[in-house]
């Protein structure tokens, strides 16, 4: 059960602040709209190094920033507000009062202490655009898409003058990176339901974000207490912590008591988008029997967190009792909770899933907040046996179906995909993704590509995600050491997003990602150049970085040093290299002429050498294998 | 400087001992030859299970069997040296005296002490059959190439009714795996170059293993004490570590004194081929002036370790005095310290290096005792910006024509290969080894798919690794979570192994390998079926799976519950999965007809309702697209 966590003894939760090593936080302003201001994070290098910050795309939010005072119990600034009311099409009103069973009926010392402020919702308006979706097709640049514009462009200016030669060198399997990104291919991309930015009118702490196939591939982060572990406390440290890291969503995966208020908290601090399985929180409501749940029971959900100000919902539609029986041969059957709740209500009403039959009305209401849909996988398969199989396929071409319905709508959508899928299997499932749904984004979990190593699945799964990443998927869902075996604690959370984050960097390495291969040259030459301060600052986790460093150099004078533990003082290829280097560069263009003849003269040599006796080994072979076709 | 280890304090070297969890080590007799006993590791699962062990490959040695007495003073049985002697063909002799350079002059306290077994090497007569390649030639299935048969047909016999289907669904770019081993299928790929059994005759304590693409990945382990870390034993505890864990080969790059004595401990207690980088000891026998070195030293160096029965060298010969200039503009240079120790050489010089001017020397040597090549990659990219350049494949072509001329004098060969690759210049790597090399076996370093994660290169690494094993490459090098930054210790080691180990597996299961998928489904079974125990016996690190999971459900009760931490005792879906499975097996065909009916109802339905307004949509999106185009 969760912990009990009196009113009286809940403490403020305890977040870390404070920016990176070496890492400052700037802004930039909008053209269109002067007043965005989109967070850089640049990581300022030695003075020796003679190169500029490198700018690294951030979604720490302003937990990084000094000059910003965080305070939990009040939640970051509603900047957003004033954006979405700016474009009218919106209305505030009373919203719906919290229940006692949406904290899953605690009381007393069980209920967690209610977010101290609260906010008027706000809901959109029928016949007038209210989704970034809606407006990108009536042609309107929002806020948010100018914003994700300037945060996609990271470095680009840079490279500016060999984008094309990076992307064109690059394979992108069909994907269409270009060398900038401006507001306008934002939007068109978001028209074509190519990419969305979720971003719930209510979730005014927002720091837009796009999820695309053209753009920077996203991680997303899961959290949540389950009935068994963590507090409230906990799990808004972790939403703070993963997105230090660099989670680009945060899923509240709650279950069990406090669902409404552990939620309340985590979005009013969460300057990433949060993405919730909202059947979770309509099980608890009818006691965890998933033969009681109701549409109405589920709808009622759907409001109160959309009314919260979560930006996306995965919703199992597509789990149909027609194709429930095509699971029952699988090694590991229906893995997706969402999923197993969901058949097991069609199985005990032998009805048609209550998901697919009212998803339209499922469509208007998320259409009223702007919530994305991520059409969840319930038929994912759970091991590498089930991979890509009749249930998978015939779930993924249903969603590709909704996809079309809630578009329609005006929603945003992306689409769930697996799982367990052995590396020759995986591409199959982007090109199926991409086919069924549109184009609609792809939002992967993993997938990982061999069942045997329970312990090391951000590994197993960090493979398949940074192939998946490659082949067009718009954001990976990390996997952590934890996975199959309990829940992630602050520690593998970390190793979970960084992981993720390198998977899906060497996705957008790549694709020819404009921008991407800047903090890989910079890092490099760092290393080249022994400043072993920068190669820390330049990682992805600094703090291990120094840390692995410092067990066999602790020395302050050692990060000076031209040498590491691994050659000692005498023997370092870097240094030598160095060496090496120098000379090769006095060399004249007639010496250099002179070894381009060795060169030739050295391969004809050789060339003679086995062709003098070549003919034999392969006779002698040949003759060794007829005399032995008896055997 | 080396931990000073006077000869009286020096201990022997503690190993770790013992099965694995609810392991069994059987041997399997040949057919050919009765008296080889080829080693297996059978799990075995729970009475409830109502399955058979379930058998993986085992490279651990005699020290995971409680039947054999370790004793490391004494090195493992000499099994081997009866069947070298049996086939003729060798002669033993004095060999060379140790001299103090060997060990880097270490004298006194500063003397690891010797190994205390001395064993009088043999070597191979001109005009007879000596490597396993010229016996492959001959025809001659040696007591190597069954063993290794017997080996790589893992529970095949059980998948053998279904090994076409299984291969014929996997991708394999070309590998040609049977269904089942054959001794002379090994022969064959043998006689082709095709695979390698790295077998010095003087490592007398091998169990031999092969390397090739039409065989399961392997993977190699690095150890060796360099000039500031590390003692003997500490380097013998880390081989028994490594193999313990999985690693199928292990490379002892020692550095700095003691050099000689630490492979002598190493190598007598080594039941797997070891490997090692002969210019690392030879230009300690210079003082570490790479100018000082000479084919004389360095010819000497290798007549030492032949003689220990060191089963692989690698070998720079490809790093010729033409290509170096090309690496000049590079970001990182020369990172191959064997690389990078050449080109200093024939920079001072101006002269082409030693090693590719004396190569038919060195074959003759190394045929002589059945050294393998392992053609080195010393050109090989240090970071993503050098992959795949000129330098590289100016070298990678030179291993080509140097392959053929190894081959020539009846030498065994693999290729090493990079490095730092994104993920779509990888198979282009495979593709032109596979060409210039003959189909030699390639030995990759990874690749590392990006370089912003140091602390983390085992993953950045393992991605390219799964990825280049699928493609064809035989044996992945492990890189651990210190790669640049620190020498790795034991727990590395471990992460290391475990993190290449499912890399190598994942590429075995890509590639269609028939016995593959066993332990999969195997652990994905006892996974559904809540067999908790079976779940860690099953994975590649039992440990660390047990310990993540009773760091949430501690109790002894939890491995028997039928949920776990993520979701708690009420909300499993794999609890509800079960119930799901039971109620779906019960439909009758007239019900399975139905929901068939159901299913296609649905479709049609939803289309219908898209196309309503379907086109309307795509009209709007073009309108506001064509709106906007002014902006």
């Amino acid at each position: 059960m969760n912990k009990h966590v009196p009113q009286s003894e809940f403490k403020t939760p305890e977040v870390t602040t404070g920016p990176l090593p070496s890492s400052r936080k700037t802004y930039a302003a909008g053209e269109l709209y002067p007043d965005i201001r989109v967070p850089v994070r640049e990581i300022d290098l030695h003075s020796s190094a003679n190169e500029p910050p490198v700018p690294v795309y951030d979604p720490s939010g302003p937990y990084t920033d000094p000059a910003v005072a965080i305070d939990v119990e009040k939640g970051l600034a509603r900047t957003r507000a004033a954006w979405v009311r700016a474009r009218g099409g919106v209305e505030d009103y009373d919203g719906r009062d919290v229940k006692p069973e949406d904290n899953g009926g605690a009381a007393g010392k069980h209920l967690a202490r209610a977010f101290p402020v609260k906010n008027r919702p706000l809901r959109g308006l029928a016949g007038k655009p209210v989704t970034q979706l809606e407006f990108a097709r009536a042609g309107i640049v929002t806020r948010e898409m100018e914003y994700v514009a300037i945060r996609e462009n990271l470095g680009r200016k840079k490279m500016l003058e060999n984008a094309e030669e990076t992307i064109a060198q690059g394979m992108s399997f069909g994907a269409d990176i270009p060398p900038f990104i401006t507001p306008e291919f934002v939007r068109d991309e978001v028209a074509r339901g190519r990419a969305i930015i979720p971003a719930n009118i209510n979730h005014a702490e927002l720091e837009p974000m796009i999820i695309g196939r053209n753009f920077l591939v996203k991680i997303n982060a899961n959290i949540g207490n389950s009935a068994v572990a963590s507090s409230v406390e906990e799990e808004v440290d972790k939403m703070v912590w993963a997105i230090r890291w660099g989670a680009d969503t945060v899923m509240d995966l709650s279950t069990g008591r406090n669902i409404h208020n552990t939620r309340e908290w985590i979005i009013r601090n969460a300057p990433v988008p949060i993405g919730t399985v909202p059947i979770y929180q309509a099980l608890e409501k009818v006691g965890g029997v998933a033969e009681d749940l109701s549409w109405e029971v589920y709808r009622d959900t759907l409001i109160e967190q959309a009314e919260q100000g979560v930006d996306y919902f995965t919703i199992h539609a597509g789990v149909r009792l027609p194709f429930i029986h095509l699971t029952a041969k699988r090694v590991t059957g229906i893995v997706s909770r969402g999923g197993s709740i969901m058949a097991k209500w069609c199985l005990a009403h032998h009805k048609e899933s209550f998901l697919y039959t009212h998803f339209e009305e499922i469509c208007e209401l998320m259409r009223t907040y702007d919530v994305s849909f991520s059409l969840g996988d319930g038929l994912r398969p759970g091991s590498i046996a089930d991979a890509n199989d009749a249930a998978q396929f015939a779930e993924l071409e249903t969603l590709g179906e909704l996809t079309k319905v809630a578009w329609r709508h005006g929603c945003q959508v992306m689409i769930e995909g697996p799982g367990h899928v052995p590396m020759h299997k995986i591409k199959a499932n982007m090109d199926k993704q991409l086919a069924a749904c549109g184009e609609a984004p792809f939002y992967t979990l993993g997938p990982l590509t061999t069942d045997i190593a329970p312990g090391y699945d951000h590994i197993t799964s960090g493979i398949g995600a940074a192939m998946i990443g490659w082949f067009g998927t718009a954001m990976l869902c990390y996997v952590t050491p934890k996975e199959h075996l309990g829940l992630p604690d602050r520690d593998d959370v970390k190793v979970g997003v960084v992981t993720y984050k390198l998977a899906a960097h060497a996705a957008d390495l790549a694709k020819g990602h404009p921008a991407a291969q800047i903090r890989d040259d910079a890092l490099s030459r760092a290393r080249f150049e022994f400043r072993w301060e920068d190669q820390f600052n330049l990682s992805l986790d600094p703090e291990t970085a120094r840390d692995f460093h410092d067990q066999t150099l602790p020395k302050e004078a050692h990060k000076l040093a031209h040498f590491c533990s691994m050659c000692g003082p005498k023997f370092c290829s870097m240094k030598i290299t160095q060496d090496v280097r120098d000379y090769a560069e006095g060399l004249s263009d007639d010496e250099k002429k002179d070894l381009e003849r060795l060169s030739a003269e050295g391969m004809r040599e050789m060339s003679a050498k086995y062709r003098e006796m070549g003919s034999e080994i392969y006779l002698e072979a040949d003759a060794a294998k007829k005399a032995n076709e008896g055997l």
